[in-house]
């Protein structure tokens, strides 16, 4: 059941990738568009089947789309949404897959004015260690989180179509605003990263004498550094509460080592915690 | 090939069942002893085959023993030393399993003078969120680290023998002083753990949004509380300089990402080291 006509995928990379695979393995558009940075990268595409047609030009490649997904580095997201705006249907909804959303849904809503094509920020919580059209998987967005980011001004159809396809890609969709998110995300994402990142660098003298925890907690700090670089600098505000916050709490435990009492008891709400979580996400054995 | 004649598994946990399982499995031992806390866990460790056959004594349990080993929680290791030394056949090895050494290795070369039985720190560096019987698996050891802390009074014939088991579980033998296995292993795995506690208590109200990134990190913290505490307690100096250095990498990040020149520099090192690490350790990709 299509849930668009033509949808357009600008970066056709691990998630806009992923997006046109499940789009299109799941019937829920007539065609996706598919725009790659230069032409060769089109051929690829379409051999994965993540795409029924390329273009490296995005102002032609939004043309007569009801749905155009900015599936780019959350940088690009902004310019890339002021270079096509002329050629949008006035009906088209507009939506990017950036983690990071205050900044962007700001800048888009200035960029389309009331009446014409409808911004919704859009973060599908998916991804793997692999980069690229190379790592896409149609089932990327199974069971994950789907953070919508509409404003007050957003015409309530435009969400409920985005929650719909959410669904359709068996997602759960999630609606908050873009200033939730970004606490949100900066606490649950962009802060774990940073602490991978900080615990493979303190203990790169240690070898490779590690266990399933150390690996388990280090592993993201393993993907491509580029595109959480951009993030930490857009986020920076929440990422520096969210890191507050952990800081606060590895203090206390600290404190209760040293002596003693309370150890157990943090602990173990950490624990139980852990395993609501694991419960409410329907967490998979092999993730 | 036999390694041992009879080993003795005090403690049929999700260690000690998974050594009784992999050394029956594999054929490295004629008989392979369990030591349950109580007589009623027999018949659930015969079925999982993981022992020949089973006692709740462990004074008994350890007659005849060439290899005796102390699967128990990390308290009750010493105590249990010394409550079975007296029925060791002098030439025995004994070992543990505990993931901290160096006071167990200290308190045991008091028990057992030299001359007869031999004790050899251990640590296999595997595990899975499971605990128990139930959860143990004869394949817990591929590919994992498997680290023995000798003293320079250990007669080396016992390490040697020691690395054989390990090898024949598909583990890798690491030999390693006492301290350094401490400190290694603050770094790799009590400090990946309470970072997964403070985490998820930081998290705990971003309620289940959550990436793979998050569930990634914080999988530890849902495991049993008991053990970890006890290991907090018992390696609190070591973790106390782990700790030191995760938060002073940490500062550092956060001060890249406050003025921004040298982050993706320092994250990029991050990054081939945890590229690097993964390849060492084999790394499945399952888990």
């Amino acid at each position: 059941m299509n849930v668009f006509e033509r949808v357009t995928v600008i970066g056709v990379g691990l998630i806009g990738g992923s997006l046109g695979m499940a789009i299109r393995a799941r019937g829920l558009a007539r065609e996706v568009v598919g725009v790659t940075r230069v032409e060769s990268s089109i051929p690829l595409a379409l051999a994965r089947r993540a795409i029924d047609r390329g273009t490296a030009d995005p102002v032609a490649g939004v043309r007569g789309a009801d749905l155009v997904v900015l599936a780019t580095p959350p940088e690009q997201v902004v310019s890339l949404a002021q270079r096509v705006r002329s050629n949008l249907r006035p009906e088209a909804i507009v939506t990017d897959v950036a983690s990071v959303k205050t900044e962007i849904v700001r800048a888009a809503a200035g960029l389309l004015p009331q009446g014409g094509a409808v911004f919704v920020g859009g973060h599908p919580m998916a991804g793997n260690e692999g980069q690229g059209i190379t790592a896409a998987d149609p089932d990327l967005f199974e069971q994950a989180a789907y953070l919508l980011t509409p404003t007050p001004q957003t015409p309530r159809t435009a969400v409920e179509r985005l929650e719909e396809l959410a669904r359709a890609l068996g997602a759960v969709p999630v609606v908050m605003t873009a200033e939730e998110h970004d606490d949100s995300v900066a606490m649950v994402s962009h802060l774990p990263y940073l602490v991978a990142a900080a615990l493979m660098r303190a203990a790169v003298q240690a070898g490779p004498v590690a266990g399933p925890a150390f690996l388990g907690a280090t592993r993201v700090a393993g993907s491509p550094v580029a595109l959480w670089a951009q993030i930490c600098r857009l986020n920076r505000e929440p990422i520096g509460n969210a890191l507050r916050a952990f800081r606060e709490e590895l203090a206390r435990l600290e404190a209760e080592i040293e002596d003693g009492g309370g150890l157990d008891d943090l602990l173990e709400a950490a624990r139980r915690a852990r395993l609501q979580l694991g419960a409410a996400t329907r967490e998979k054995g092999s993730k």
